[in-house]
């Protein structure tokens, strides 16, 4: 069958966000020619499954449809929405997998009557199924784009096993979170999983374990949109001309419902954790003063922006400074990555490459590794080694 | 003969200058152990001569010992200069060539009192040997690091082979400018010369020509310190995730004796060149909004800024901005590049390798090429270039 | 006759213009009140005329109705424009008197066929009678909104007494600017001046005379907007903390109409010839490097950035450095201050106060004074002046 | 007895601390003619103190000697400090009066052997008295520079009238703070009292009353130097020109002792409290989303940098943005206050003006006022205030 022809469902937790609705509004509008290309970075690859042939759906813990949602998010302007309007009026989200001891900012009443653990992983396996059989779709690929999770104990040992885990799932265990829920699901109804949130999903011992034995992409964790994808440009930079960093300070300030959440400092610390490493892994050395701020300010809506200050020090112990502002949009940095990681997830399932994907790590802060070890963190290191899986 | 034993000689021109000092003065400090390596891209590299094997003479239109020079220029605070000092004080600038019609703001009582320009070239050649004896040099490598002299045309039929330039040096063709002289005169003494300032010198066919004809490494030109290197970092970056740059506003102030110089409309024209293409390079496509400024501002002396403005484009057209503001010091990040391409150039010297020098253009805004084409300007793809050479 | 029946004209010259357009949009809103005072200084005082009370009309090279003119500067979104619609539509710009020995960049087709200096000065006047009747209009402001023109010679016999004046207009000398052109109808047909722009208009000595004995109020010039006015307010600050300023370096980059005007070095040493003196106004030292740019950048539109950088002197010669970054909305900020001018010019002449109004230098970059001895720059002595005024 | 020969103590609570060292340097090189009066807004008017007629001494919880304090804070390079070395290095601190329940992170051993509070008021008393009589002074000011305490609770009866706070001092009651018994102690021995940190002193119901009553002068509190006093410069003038702040965003960076008291939260929230009201008060309207961080850095040691962003609504509800960074030097901004501070105390005490000194605004976050209305903040009409004081 050739490409054109393939159909490839992307069912997205979190469906009635921000990030969501831009991304899925995005492939209304190129379907109509309504835009061009900018901010897909393999828009020239044409072996992957084309950006129009994708079809969403998802879950959210909000139930209107997706035409409202975005109307709210005030991402794009009434008009964008309204040329994209057909497509989006068309999707309303399934009722959701929630939680609040994971995330207490998030709040909706969209969400399915299941309490036991293994009947939320039915439950959603159930959707998956259904949602292919309805449009008839070659593959099925799940993007987390729920709000972040407050970050749990990874040592438990429910979470070092397929076998342990699946204990857990039947004992009802709390550890489990609902991203591990929808995790799970996915990989035993063979669909690839794509993390781009912080919270801690696929990414667990057990979980990776369980998309080797079955052959499932899963990839993750946290897309790379604004200031740390230029701390991953910069640093390395540093390196490159011996220009030491003494301090870094970052600052992140956003009024749109992800601020929200983190404002909350359960789900700030799992944000945190994965922006922190970054820097150290560029540098080869850490950085001790090495500050990561996120503001929740309302003026600004969905324009996020980002400062931050570098302390350098070069030649001759003398001292310098660089200050980098970015007046970025946040969800419009990171819809489309989230359509390219839909591509490539099922290339490598065309491929037949289960387990995680480091390929992939050029998309993400905390990108996963097959053992544990640390990730590259530099883009355009990892950028090359995308490049090289894509030419194989 | 190890490594530890050479001693390789550096004729700079410009010697009393404001980098040129920097740089003596920083081997001066390695050598008593007062600094560290801060700023030295290469440190680790130790198949390099070492920096502490370094002997430094040059010629200025300032006769005055680089201990008063470097006090002057006020780069470095008055201890650091001093613990550098009988060093520095051992060095006083061989009178110079020089030429109003070239450079007008450059001015100075220390020139040669010889007018044909083959009597300057005999004479410059006469200083290098001289140099060379007196320190029982194994190498001498020639650094340009005079103020930057106003654009010549290229297209003249004098400049294009090897065989009219000496014949245009015979009849003291106007065309051939004091850095021309100084270049001409290295390659004839198999003197490897490195062009550091945005003048044309080596840089031009007849003398590209002529240094390959006789094994001679030369390279070039002007030194990729602050803002132009910053760009060759972010360019590429916002290539790798598709952000379209709409426009890129750049300005720079500075108040050393360069920035009086580049004060002057014909030198900086020379640098407005180098400085031009390349952010069309790294992006493939051009920015016709590029605006590049350069304004003389006292107050900041040797401590430039460099601010800049960076429009762009994303998914579904929207639009965002950065900016960057580097608070830098001209000099400082200059020297240590001055310092590696010495020893890089005493290497390709040494493995026979004579021309154009591409692996250096890692150093260099404007990297000249052996056939002319137009050179790589993104800074990681130029480290990796050089890397491997040096692996080789 | 109570305030709310009055009614006053405005007749804009440059009506076509981003600040014109702009002004009459907004009155427009508040008419149907589609929109706040926000950017309104004198919202609150209720003596003046109500903005509601306005009428327009004016001159542009452009024929275009100001519907359209709207739509083509970009400044307000098309919904906004079309709000304002009826009202925009309504004012097509009269025949203008324009001299591209004067203004260079700015072209039309729309100009009055008259040559003869006087001839020309007779047609605004008539124009302004028609404007008045047409309306059943209590007062005639005239505004000056047109493109900067060249700096003229204002040391010239025939620009300093309204009979040397009288003399040249009749001479057709080449002089007088169309700008003085407009300001001389206006004083001769009793209607209050305002000057925002930098040209040299009724600000000479010969029309400021004329304005005093014929008891017309005039003001300018040069509208106090974006960077000039941060300058005024942080300025005396710095000599409020005696922090001694060692130099500022301002940049401006724009995209609208009115910068690419800019780009035409005559029209822009007129633009730099009234944000010179203000800072060494305001601190009672002259700063030796103030320097200011400004650079047509297209991506910008009409979405001015001022980036400023100031460096300051403190306690036991203490360097510090502050760094102003104003995105701003150059018609946005001009709009308002225009509508005040009208008002404030309409009281002037109720209370019979006529000549230079020194109480109006709150809005201007370079304001007039009677005797001609330097203006007050500070801000905030600038607004006590004027509220003083008003509370009289 | 004449200006020139009248000499007044300066007794300093946290004298080894980096203001404190760097007002006593000062006045040393001002002594020797070392250095200008920049940073010194009085320096014009002469009928105060002069700086060099003040004898300084205070107490510290560290012993060492204010040479080598100031060498440690690294305000001032070496060389100033040795410049000033001999009259810095004559003071030796006083032993403090402290408690780690007010403040956690000062530490040191150079405390009073006294636990009851009264015991400890009337140790305070006799240093007093003694500096007094050593240096043979006409009059000693109180000048509180220690590190930050946490905020008390105001609202207890001990704290509303003289009498209770008497009964509470011989109860040795715990909501007595160590700078309530400083302030105390030098009301009681009639020495004027300024309050340059954020704790509560003075400025309590019981202490103000009791000042009036004795007549002595005191004012306070927290110097106002870097963000908030551009706060209360900027702000008014957004009002002037009708500019709403939909938001303001403040961070700091500063890697001083100060920057490492207010990383604890306790001392930090009396910071954010003198920082808060001053924007709402200046604008007339509260601002929702205002903003403040400070976080400790300590790349930057004493030069601290407070970076703001600014949301502003103009004309036709159309939105702006300014960012300003602010390079500045904590203590270089803060000692020259400190010093006009006490010229000014010395004459409110000659005029015999005793009780709270509203018209010392013009040097505080948080200026207090005689009836505990609200007090003025906007910069310029403190100045005015002042001057006119001055010139009365
Ligand atoms: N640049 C970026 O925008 C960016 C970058 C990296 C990561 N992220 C992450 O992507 C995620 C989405 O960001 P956003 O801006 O779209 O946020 P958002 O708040 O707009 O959307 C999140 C959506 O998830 C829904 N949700 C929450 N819990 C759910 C659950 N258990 N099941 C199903 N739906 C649930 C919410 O109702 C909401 O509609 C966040 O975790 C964010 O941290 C975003
Ligand atoms: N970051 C940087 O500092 C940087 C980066 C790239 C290029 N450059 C270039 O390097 C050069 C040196 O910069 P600098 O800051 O040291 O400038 P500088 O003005 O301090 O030094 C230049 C020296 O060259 C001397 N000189 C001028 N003409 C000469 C001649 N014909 N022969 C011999 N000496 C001559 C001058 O007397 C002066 O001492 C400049 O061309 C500059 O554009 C500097
Ligand atoms: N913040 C601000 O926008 C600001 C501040 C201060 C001063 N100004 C000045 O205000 C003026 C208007 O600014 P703008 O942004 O509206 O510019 P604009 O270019 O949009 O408008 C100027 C208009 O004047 C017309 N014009 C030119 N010459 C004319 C003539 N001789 N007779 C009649 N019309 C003529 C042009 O056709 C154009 O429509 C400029 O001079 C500008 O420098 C603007
Ligand atoms: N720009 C400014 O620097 C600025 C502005 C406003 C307010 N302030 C306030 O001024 C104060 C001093 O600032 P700094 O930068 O000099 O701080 P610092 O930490 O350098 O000095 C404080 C000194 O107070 C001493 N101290 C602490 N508790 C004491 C006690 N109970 N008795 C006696 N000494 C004690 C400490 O040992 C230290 O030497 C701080 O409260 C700060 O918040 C400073
Ligand atoms: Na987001
Ligand atoms: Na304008």
């Amino acid at each position: 069958m050739s490409d054109e022809q393939r159909k490839v469902g992307v069912a997205v937790i979190g469906v009635g966000g921000a990030v969501a609705t831009t991304a899925i509004a995005g492939v209304e509008l190129l379907k109509v020619g309504a835009c061009g290309t900018e901010g897909l970075p393999l828009a020239d690859v044409t072996s992957l499954v084309p950006y129009t042939s994708l079809v969403f759906g998802g879950w959210d813990l909000d139930g209107d449809d997706l035409a409202k949602a975005a109307h709210l998010h005030g991402v794009l302007e009434p008009r964008v929405v309204e040329a994209a309007g057909a497509g989006l009026a068309a999707v309303s989200p399934w009722p959701a997998v929630a939680d609040p001891e994971y995330c207490r900012n998030a709040r909706g009443a969209n969400v399915i009557p299941v309490s036991s653990v293994r009947g939320r992983v039915d439950h959603v396996r159930a959707d998956l199924e259904r949602f292919r059989i309805e449009h008839d779709l070659d593959r099925v690929v799940v993007v987390n784009l729920a709000s972040t999770e407050r970050w749990p104990d990874l040592t438990l040992p429910s979470l070092q096993t397929p076998e342990a885990f699946a204990a857990a799932v039947d004992a009802d265990d709390p550890v489990i979170s609902p991203s591990m829920v929808y995790a799970y699901a996915a990989i035993l109804s063979d669909c690839p999983y794509v993390n781009f949130t912080p919270s801690a999903s696929a990414d667990i011992p057990a979980l990776l374990e369980l998309a080797l034995q079955r052959d499932v992409p899963v990839s993750g964790k946290d897309g790379k949109t604004g200031q740390t994808m230029m701390k991953t440009v910069l640093a390395p930079a540093f390196r490159s001309r011996a220009l030491h960093v003494d301090g870094w300070y970052s600052t992140n300030i956003l009024g749109n419902r992800d601020g929200q959440i983190l404002d909350d400092a359960d789900s700030l610390s799992s944000k945190l954790q994965t922006k922190g490493t970054v820097l150290d892994s560029c540098l080869g050395y850490p950085v001790e003063d090495h500050v990561v701020r996120i503001d929740y300010y309302r003026p600004r809506g969905d324009e996020k922006e980002a400062w931050d200050n570098i302390d350098l020090t070069g030649f001759l112990g003398q001292r310098m400074q660089i200050k980098v502002d970015f007046l970025c949009r946040d969800s419009i940095l990171a819809a489309p990555l989230v359509l390219e990681l839909v591509r490539l997830s099922d290339e490598a399932a065309r491929r037949g490459e289960g387990g995680a994907q480091e390929q992939l790590g050029f998309f993400f802060k905390a990108p996963i590794t097959r053992d544990g070890s640390a990730p590259e963190h530099a883009l355009y290191r990892q950028e090359q080694v995308l490049r090289e899986w894509l030419a194989r």
